[in-house]
């Protein structure tokens, strides 16, 4: 008995009492106010104490947890699924849109502005099952080439926003995903990539119908968008999928500034925080301008609202969890 | 040292290592089927084994875990809210659905059918934020009383199908509640009667707005339905909210037919439930015939698909969480 509780003992000991949970993080002021924050609301004797069932967090994903330039991965995605499914069959290109998508021809791709995407993306999310297209998309991310790091997409996540994903749950958060990316598009990898499983992935819906297919019910993508994850729609969509107010929240654009708003203009301890691209030489330095993640209103705003700004090249001292 | 090993060993044998999951089960086929299905999905030797994040749970609530008759409680609720806004205002009542509705006129109140009933709800249900609203509909649950029973409409829960979702529970299973009613109104409630917090709540949904109310921003309610979650809907819920596939599925109607189906035509151990109304004495006798709950062709094909159905008359030893 005496040996078995020394070996319990050592065995303790061996745990390092302050083993670093944020361990691509520099030791900066961002990284001390996301642990100062942490330790008072799990720690029950302080006023700011929020019990296990309301620790929600909720992150964005493109520009958060992954990188989001010089297009959102998921368009890449389409236009690769679109050229595939155009080889087998040149008639699904009925427009000019289709057709300059099909040929590489980004002006004349976005000639039509949001509605030519959405038929872009419309082709590729469309007629297969729900289980058919996240073993694709999936299948995607891990092998295609990202056109200017030549990275799998798989690998271009944040590797100090996984490790902020793990450290918050492993503080009795819940975490989840409220993304304008497409639900099905990111639970084919969020799990293996963030830890994020299924239930806790919020975006944007497309139709899918509970059909007979070859004698089989099936869950079939039909295409159209049945609701927008995107900026006054993150609130509503964290209401639905989630019922509770998140009291951390992180987002990059201006596209989370209503989420972020929700979450703490609310009363009690919230934290928002806002990852600023400032770094040009390791990933994409962007905020006010552009047509992906500008962030202008956030950046004007961030200071008054309490929000914190992660200064990408100063505060991380890694960006990707995959290798480059 | 010793004396505490003692008290360890007597606290430990204090739990009888035999306690019945279910006491308001009858010993009868029913029960024993539901513990031989938990027992071998979650006994790590058995071929059947289901690791604990796929066991997923998920039940109707209308019929199946608290009564829906003479008409759904949520339709009640609705009536004493416009009656309650109509006295205020009279001038809401601007149809003859609306002013029947008013008067109690059942037969005038139906008389549009579908149409009139959301016509009633969407003013009953809007021009209020979320907060507010479930506020509202908890505190109408534990005081208004039921017409035929005289209870309070929170009362009126299936004790056996409580203890079965919190036997499911302990035994590693995540169990949501997808029904055709408001998601707002049954998480007003769901988390003290059923165990079941808000984020596993799936339901029909109104359109819901981020906006800007007296300065402050708010989640308002503005009547009107996004997504039905009734029949082949249900299967579609489940994705939309879950992403994952049931493995035990409980219902009572054909309004779960799709719900079940989806879940038991799958490969693996699955378990379909169909709580069947044959109790008129403790509860109410109904099935192939009316307007609510009606159960027809899950009747039919529960035996050949392997559904099994709860004799509510045998099965059960009581019938109501609360006091009669």
């Amino acid at each position: 008995m005496r040996a078995l509780q020394t070996v319990a003992v050592l065995l303790c000991s061996a745990i390092p009492a302050t083993a670093d949970p944020l361990p691509s993080w520099n030791d900066t002021p961002t990284k001390t106010a996301i642990i100062e924050f942490v330790e008072k609301v799990t720690d029950p004797a302080s006023d700011d104490f929020v019990a296990m069932e309301d620790r929600i967090a909720t992150f964005d994903n493109d520009g958060t947890l992954w990188a989001e330039q010089p297009a959102y991965f998921q368009l890449f995605y389409a236009l690769d699924k679109l050229k595939e499914k155009a080889a087998a069959d040149p008639s699904i290109l009925s427009s000019d849109v289709l057709k300059a998508a099909n040929e590489g021809d980004m002006q004349g791709m976005m000639a039509k502005g949001e509605e030519g995407l959405i038929e872009i993306l419309n082709i590729s999310h469309s007629g297969m099952t729900v289980d058919q297209f996240m073993a694709d998309s999936s299948n995607w991310l891990s092998t295609a080439a990202h056109p200017t790091t030549g990275m799998h997409y798989a690998d271009m996540t944040y590797q100090p926003m996984v490790e902020l994903l793990s450290y918050l749950r492993d503080e009795g958060f819940s975490t989840y995903i409220v993304s304008g990316g497409g639900v099905h598009f990111i639970r084919s990898f969020s799990d293996e990539a963030y830890g994020v499983p299924p239930e806790n992935v919020v975006g944007t819906e497309g139709e899918t119908k509970f059909e007979e297919v070859d004698g089989k019910f099936v869950l079939m993508k039909h295409g159209g968008v049945t609701f927008i994850d995107d900026k006054e729609g993150k609130p509503v969509g964290i209401d639905r999928h989630i019922g509770k107010r998140p009291i951390f929240v992180g987002g990059n654009s201006d596209g989370d500034f209503q989420m972020l708003q929700y979450a703490t203009e609310a009363e009690g301890p919230t934290f928002g925080l806002i990852v600023h691209h400032t770094d040009g030489e390791r990933e994409f330095a962007y905020d006010r301008e552009g047509s992906i993640g500008v962030l202008d209103r956030g950046l004007d705003e961030a200071d008054a609202r309490g929000w914190v700004l992660v200064d990408m090249a100063n505060d991380w001292s890694r960006i990707w969890s995959g290798k480059k």
